[in-house]
């Protein structure tokens, strides 16, 4: 596995990306247009195996894909990248389907929580690929170096596949993590985002936006 | 401070009861009936300061009440106790709002998520006493004594009385909490109820039902 497209040029797409990149992989940026000024400048500070395309570039390209889209554009993009783009391929999941639309703190979109999730909703848009939620629990310096915690913090994670799963574990620990909990099946992301709004919470009490949890078990 | 009064005889009930008899206090473990079995004999083997009574009868000696039934049934035991008996005090509430009328793992009850709380509700129906919502967040064991948990777990707790927050703090420390996060006021609820659908993926992930976290921030 040598390329890795990504889903998103926010700031979680392009710090994932960097980090991608400095691990010695491909990495195509992709978003909803190939002239994109913010994914042509983070490739070019980035290095030589960055890249930027449409969300189809990225996933056609790449042999696993980050989706790191915010919430509410996270279906439309996995849409854009097309269901034959990503079929047999690890999709890993860091959305979160935050509605800010009353201000702070965000509730959890309508139709997206309690007994469904945007996980869900990402697997069941492209039913062939292997979906792994993952890393949405902390900010995107945390993600690539969970010690910017302060602390030992667990990673949650969870899917349909084993395998898939197994191979994001080894990403994971690319990034630094040495405690991960695997929580199941894709629909274990009902909890996993909705903690996001106890993280938003934590953020809110302390003013630390490195906040993460270490599962004690 | 020296009368509490328990809301439900279940294991919760029964724990945090016998845990503040221990402290010195005299606990009155109400039920819907004031013959309930399993509140008498609970009294019987705890000491003389344990005695039993009525969901009223335990509110209205009280100083302090710790709400401990189940999710679906609190609303309901808040109303028994009776508003008049509650104004001005301090209402711990341990309460989870949780749904297993589709197995397991539960989800959280209709109108009770997201944009809402147990806790909330709890508040709204005696808008005079001072909620806190606290211990919800592990087993009943590990309420009352968090390093069974075999880590050093945070306990949080949110409301909207400071002075409230503070004397339900001193309880947690007596309890042998040492890390206790307040997360603002009963809106902090959702996210912490929210969080209970965590634990219980966690439980059936790890089969520790002493699971708790660790706040890193």
């Amino acid at each position: 596995m040598k390329n890795i497209g990504i889903l998103g040029t926010g700031q979680v797409g392009q710090t994932i990306g960097k980090k991608l990149v400095q691990l010695g992989y491909n990495v195509t940026l992709g978003s909803r247009t190939a002239d994109n000024e913010k994914a042509k400048q983070w490739a070019t500070h980035t290095g030589s195996t960055a890249k930027t395309g449409t969300f189809e570039d990225a996933a056609r390209n790449a042999d696993v894909v980050f989706v790191c889209t915010n919430g509410a554009g996270t279906l439309d993009a996995i849409k854009m990248a097309g269901a034959e783009n990503l079929k047999g391929k690890l999709v890993i999941d860091l959305t979160n389907p935050l509605d800010f639309s009353n201000g702070m703190p965000p509730s959890l979109l309508k139709g997206l929580h309690n007994t469904y999730s945007l996980g869900e909703a990402v697997q069941d848009a492209v039913p062939d690929a292997k979906v792994v939620k993952t890393l949405n629990i902390v900010n995107c310096e945390v993600m690539i170096d969970p010690t910017k915690s302060g602390g030992q913090p667990t990673m949650l994670l969870c899917g349909n596949d084993a395998s898939a799963k197994a191979e994001a574990t080894k990403l994971l620990k690319d990034f630094g993590w040495n405690d991960i909990l695997d929580l199941g099946d894709i629909t274990a992301s009902r909890p996993m985002e909705a903690y996001v709004t106890l993280w938003v919470r934590t953020y809110m009490a302390t003013g630390n936006g490195y906040n993460a949890i270490k599962a004690i078990r």
